[in-house]
């Protein structure tokens, strides 16, 4: 079996994330040393009816209790979180327990908080199953649950012990939210690694046919690029916002139109065009950037622009900013070529403004 | 005006503890680099009016929110923690805010949970104003929630930035109260510091008197000695274990007599006794530990001896022992002389019954 093993280097914290085939049927080889011999399994009932089984044979031998959580962005809340540390509690685990997320962002950011507050913190394990938590989420220590009052509100940075990264599982995926995991490998090589970038471009249809060796070698890069980034600056003080590539236009995006409407990473597909359109116009990036990232971004089946009726008011409103505002205040990652981003918080708001007018109606 | 400053070393978490007198009213000087202007600070009611004032106009030029909890550990749970985190959200706190805890144990582990969870951990500063919190609580780390099934299950190590220990405050404390710290301080003195103990046998009536310079040095022996002990072994894997000296028996104490009849420190204080005695009758301890420990305990004021109708029965119930536990299961902190113990987990559990027998009624 071919696997690959990208360690985020983290000194004391260093972990492991395996990327193959049929890692949950094996799990218990990846899990790291566990103190004890109790696993509390954080999961929800799509995941849990397509996988669970797999992992409850692979754990024979260690008392395993199952929290199912609702599927959803709006389950991932403190009423949820309340009730997994009550079950943590009637379960009877101790400081020796490991949790075991399997599932998306969401299972993995409700489960990392909970392992990260579960007396003081227990060890953690994740199994992510969908394209975006395998190369995004699962990687870097970011876990956390939503205020009612915003997003990822209450929440710590937590590593876990191992990254389980079984690529078979995303065969299960539905095909938007499996396109929608891409975009983010895009970035990836937007921000850091023209070569990644063109091996894309090279095997599109091997990407969308989930071939497993060129799979495996997306979501290895991908977890390296990450993991590199997230060792250099672990709680996101310097050089970890050049993630967010895509992201100011993107979360500006799923802002104005209504987190669902489009996938996070459908909304990132557009936010990187508008960013490397509004490069390209204060004259940091090259003409031919622009069209060769609209083209992979198609050949995924990505949206290349804004759903109709999104007004430029809108997205600067949606970004904190309005047409008074004459010089920039929030800071910008812009590429310069392909696989070279730089953070810029001076740049001429014309340029931004018509960009959203190239992409939305004019400002009105 | 005289100060000491205790560092604890924890690498890029190296941190101060700032011991003198009147630092709260100027506590800017010792709050160490705040990236925004906004401040919030926990307390209680009690503390509020005792000393909000002087820290209010400390802190003239930030803007800052005050969040009063109930007093009590009964409030120390899942409900105020989320009144809290609905209180920052609602005065638009952000990652650059400063959580500022100025209380005892309870207000300090509820307003570092609350800053370790913030958007995934702001600043922290702990300005601890009861004799317990200052020489224990306020040093290592250690944030939490109570659970209705069990104490501090919910919570986690995040360490501040500095910590402001002002000693004028414990004048305002009540004499049980400051008595049931001095608890903690001679604890120091048998773990790790004979000179401590003798110190303190030498000036206890200056330690009651509060005597700035005397209870300055108590204090700063206490923490460094912490401070050591958590550099070593942050998360409680090894060393830190010794820290529990008097503590197996006293939390036994606490949970036979109900959490309230004696506070935390006369529960150590009766413990610390106990744990002597058992070392000397496995043949550890000289016979001259005893009596020396007990007077200085008495001449503070402190029980020596069990709230009458405790049996040796419940005690060992509440340890999770047996009459038929044979050899020992669970591990003691045992004194051989003055400032040295060893973590003991074998030893007849006979040495254990006569103990228990000598201090409460006969196991029925």
């Amino acid at each position: 079996m071919t696997m690959d093993t990208v360690f985020v280097e983290l000194g004391a914290r260093r972990y492991p994330i395996y990327i193959g085939q049929n890692l949950i049927e094996n799990a218990l080889n990846y899990l790291g040393p566990l103190d004890g011999q109790q696993i509390a399994v954080v999961t929800n009932p799509t995941v849990n009816k397509l996988y669970g089984e797999r992992l409850r044979s692979a754990l024979d031998g260690f008392a395993v209790d199952w929290f199912e959580m609702e599927d959803g962005e709006a389950h991932k809340n403190f009423q949820t979180y309340s009730q997994l540390m009550d079950f943590l509690m009637a379960a009877r685990h101790n400081r020796t327990t490991c949790v075991l997320a399997l599932g998306g962002g969401v299972v993995g950011d409700m489960a990392g908080f909970a392992a990260a507050t579960f007396q003081r913190g227990v060890k953690f394990v994740q199994i992510p199953t969908t394209l975006l938590a395998q190369v995004d989420s699962s990687v870097g220590g970011k876990t956390a649950v939503n205020h009612p009052a915003g997003k990822n509100m209450i929440g710590a940075f937590y590593q876990p012990q191992s990254v389980l990264i079984s690529t078979d599982v995303l065969q299960t995926l539905p095909a938007r939210e499996y396109a929608a995991g891409l975009a983010e490998v895009v970035k990836y090589g937007m921000i850091e690694d023209p070569k990644l970038f063109d091996y894309m471009v090279e095997h599109v249809d091997a990407i969308k046919n989930q071939n497993a060796d060129v799979l495996r070698h997306v979501i290895q890069r991908s977890c390296e690029i990450k993991a590199a980034v997230v060792a250099a600056d672990e709680r996101e003080g310097g050089v970890r916002a050049i993630l967010n590539f895509g992201h100011t236009f993107g979360h500006a995006i799923e802002n104005v139109t209504g987190y669902g409407t489009l996938l996070h990473g459908e909304a990132v597909a557009v936010g990187m065009l508008m960013a490397t359109r509004f490069s390209q116009r204060l004259g940091r990036a090259p003409q031919n950037v622009f069209p060769k990232l609209r083209e992979l971004l198609e050949a995924f089946g990505l949206p290349t622009r804004l759903p109709s009726g999104v007004t430029s008011a809108e997205l600067l409103d949606a970004m904190g900013m309005d047409k008074k505002t004459v010089d920039g205040q929030i800071r910008f990652v812009l590429g310069r070529e392909i696989g070279q981003v730089d953070l810029v918080s001076d740049y001429a708001f014309d340029a931004l403004a018509s960009t959203l007018d190239e992409f939305a109606g004019p400002t009105s």
